[in-house]
């Protein structure tokens, strides 16, 4: 069918990229234009279809807001933002052990988080129906296995009723349900967190009318949010899920991996938690030989964005 | 390389498209997320990379009004709204002669262009600097290659300042450089028009970051824009080009067609043109059996957008 088209168009669009253009900037925005109209000759995009996606752009922006980022959101419900954390951390080993998987940041990190000490709680407001937990492991070297001394683990979560801090003003204090725990000599860490809950994601804008014209629903899984650092190793940001969740299969953003589901137990005999998770970490030392990504060793792409 | 990523996540992505979105739904928005995950993975797209996307996606939202449509302008530097009138319109044929080419519509034609009679013009306001031509041709059947009696030319372009009478309600009043114009009983027609002149997208917004980004630069090649109709033929919106234009080959919207550029050939003894320009229009039947685009058997795209 393509045979129809000028087979010279798209050729011609890139050839217009000027001389001035970074490497980088000519190889990104070249292939995105490549798969866009290939992508048009494909489905045969129609007038009506390609004016319906204008809209759809430009609602995109004028969904957003300082406090809401809509062009974010429709980059993970089309599964964007988790494949690009995997090109970006997806380390491949050449033994039996992989570093913990990352999975994507998502928009409620902190970086105003407080040191808390090892066996404080997060729990600092109340949350009715909240599951108490005592969360608990070890941080270790992918190479010697030996625990890292040090290691920071930085947590956060929504409460019980699916919401962060930042947008439940009326219910929870700064501060609730996030915090940094320093390991002990041994790697060891522990604290109190809640079982998490899993929500939806803001419906109400064009990721809700992306959703709906793709008869998905709008869940997360219930999910920790976790960010572990230590000198002289990569860093891990990622996220673990009960294994319970009804949604794991089909996390409206993609963003579960196997090893990232978690078992949380009964626990008894501790007042201050009627659950039990045991969560170990491998981080990769710095100088660690996998195969890398690609993308680290290339220019970056320049630009007034 | 991407044997380094998981093989199994874009299709996870697609199975989630549930049964109640419709085919062509299904079809289109699961082609578009093939193309963006296939995109990333060959550029391995970077997450600082993927941010200022997001950041641009807000952007171009954030920038449009109602009477700035800058998604449409995005659509139009990469060459998609070129791309989708092509595979709408392209009509192969079985013959030596084709229908006159389509181009895109454009944001500035109006349903209000008044009628005017064979031989007025439609420079009803001073245009400093402009060339007056006197436009005329024939418009024929495809098949038979006789004229199409009463077939009607709407024309629109910008003035010899580069824009149109929306755009300027200082110098221009509404209807100037618009009019209808109904072809005699041979299907000819003539007009006073002026040549067209060059000019610039804006380049204060998203459209502009990208321009620059691609070293390339805003100009569209002057041109005259036409919608041609007539009762039983299949209409043609085009637009026409001056052989001596320097921006045919670079138009910042690729809207260039080779049978669309035309000559204007110095005229005398005409006190009201300086210019003279033929241009014979070919519609062909709405019975001809050509090649049609598979598009218009499909079933549409629904939606809430």
């Amino acid at each position: 069918m393509t045979d129809r088209f000028d087979p010279k168009f798209t050729k011609h669009v890139l050839d217009t990229i000027g001389p001035k253009a970074t490497p980088r900037n000519h190889q990104v925005l070249g292939a995105l234009m490549q798969h866009v109209h290939d992508f048009a000759r494909e489905v045969e995009l129609t007038p009506e279809e390609w004016l319906m996606g204008v809209n759809f752009v430009n609602s995109i922006g004028q969904a957003s807001t300082p406090i809401r980022n809509e062009g974010h959101r429709v980059s993970d419900v089309i599964g964007l933002e988790s494949l690009v954390d995997e090109i970006a951390h997806k380390l491949v080993t050449d033994g039996t052990v992989d570093p913990t998987s990352s999975s994507i940041l998502g928009p409620f990190w902190s970086p105003d988080a407080p040191f808390r000490p090892i066996g404080d709680s997060i729990i600092t407001d109340p949350a009715p129906g909240g599951k108490p937990t005592l969360m608990h492991g070890k941080v270790t070297d992918l190479v010697t296995g030996k625990g890292i001394p040090g290691a920071v683990v930085d947590i956060w979560q929504a409460s019980a009723n699916g919401k962060y801090d930042f947008q439940d003003p009326e219910n929870q204090s700064p501060n609730n349900l996030r915090g940094k725990f320093r390991c002990d000599e041994n790697g060891d860490y522990h604290f109190y967190c809640l079982k998490p809950t899993a929500y939806s994601l803001p419906t109400d804008g064009p990721v809700g009318v992306l959703l709906n014209l793709l008869d998905r629903h709008p869940m997360r899984p219930a999910h920790i949010h976790l960010m572990i650092t230590a000198p002289k190793y990569r860093g891990c940001t990622t996220q673990i899920y009960p294994n319970d969740d009804p949604y794991l299969e089909t996390d409206t953003v993609f963003a579960v991996k196997d090893d990232l589901v978690v078992d949380f137990k009964p626990k008894t005999g501790d007042p201050k938690a009627i659950l039990d998770l045991e969560y170990n970490v491998i981080l990769a030392p710095e100088s660690y030989k996998g195969i890398t990504p690609h993308s680290q060793s290339t220019i970056g792409l320049k630009s007034k964005l």
